[in-house]
């Protein structure tokens, strides 16, 4: 069977990898057979407080972190070379747009963490498949930006223009869906982008794992 | 459709509620078109290193925590009464035996805090049903245990003695079913105790769900 690679972004939607989409993306893996590799990167973090939606004042281990969601160790993704993976999913919540790079605060004219641009250009140039769930496609853009890749965030105006600025063009999609870039090998799902409930995004992230799979490497 | 009552206990199986346990349970029952309230007592704990599997030195808010599952605000259950819900679901994780109750700690002569204590009596008094999955049945086992439950923790020796020694009879169960209490209205899964992966987990949490929507009082 093979390996796919789960990069998370901590543990909780607003300052780390949405724990839902995450959860749901290793229950399609799991149930279609697939080995998991859970990555993250290695660095610190400011937390928020999920209940008040205000930062907490603390920092925490996003590696770490993500090991809640993982059930147990997670790989430092800069230790990671594509040849060990045959796809990869890039789960969402804010960790994605702040931790795995800084397009929340830069949008288009941000930048890809050195080691998961190592990793994701690695994977695109091998043809290795890559799904990427809610906000995660920003990631993409801006790692991959110069090949045009297509993708979705759903419909939000603002994330789609940045997405585009990036050199991605942005397809419109509904929640129970996925995008494909066939060329580039990239699937795409809005999830949490459009929600509204945990019963609605599982159809798209089922989807996405399918499709991902269905990609690998004979 | 009925309201269903979510108790979870933090954020992570070491400190708190197991994330895939409780993230499956949120699943279905949004699958099924139920209402859910996520519920957490109003308490600090210590926290757990998930990566290094040993105690981090900080405490962290249980509620606050909670709400990283629940992707929002997660109610005091102090505030809750039976009458606001129609089932109750405990998702398992060390919190469930360390944060609702001192079972992790003293086994079949803990005690259950106290206002997760009237919450089970008050649901059990109104004849509303309620599931546990994982080890969150030792809850029931020390809240309950005075009528006599059946209740099923997979098939831990140890774990089975301490649920019995609190008043329980321990059924043997495997990872896809669940254990009816009919008498009792109780449903109980195995889940991790027994694992071993997310997609195994996911079909005892299914049934248990169900069950629990069934007996729902029309």
């Amino acid at each position: 069977m093979p390996t796919i690679g789960v990069l998370l972004s901590g543990c909780g939607v607003l300052d780390g990898s949405e724990i839902h989409e995450a959860t749901l993306a290793l229950y399609f893996l799991n149930k279609a057979g697939a080995k998991v590799l859970c990555l993250a990167p290695e660095m610190t973090a400011p937390a928020v407080d999920h209940a008040a939606k205000v930062p907490s004042g603390e920092t925490r281990n996003v590696r770490v972190e993500a090991a809640r969601i993982a059930r147990g160790a997670v790989t430092d993704v800069a230790t990671v070379t594509a040849d060990a993976l045959d796809g990869l999913i890039l789960p969402g919540g804010f960790g994605a747009a702040k931790n795995l790079c800084d397009f929340a605060e830069k949008g288009a004219k941000g930048t890809v963490s050195p080691s998961v641009a190592t990793l994701l250009d690695a994977m695109h140039a091998a043809g290795k498949p890559i799904g990427a769930i809610c906000i995660a496609p920003a990631v993409l853009a801006l790692a991959l930006g110069r090949f045009h890749p297509e993708l979705t965030i759903g419909n939000d105006p603002g994330t789609a223009q940045a997405l585009e600025a990036a050199g991605a063009k942005h397809i419109t999609c509904a929640v129970d869906e996925i995008h494909v870039d066939a060329a580039n090998n990239l699937v795409s799902t809005p999830a949490y982008m459009l929600g509204p409930g945990i019963a609605d995004i599982a159809k798209g992230i089922e989807k996405l794992v399918a499709e991902v799979l269905a990609r690998v490497h004979p």
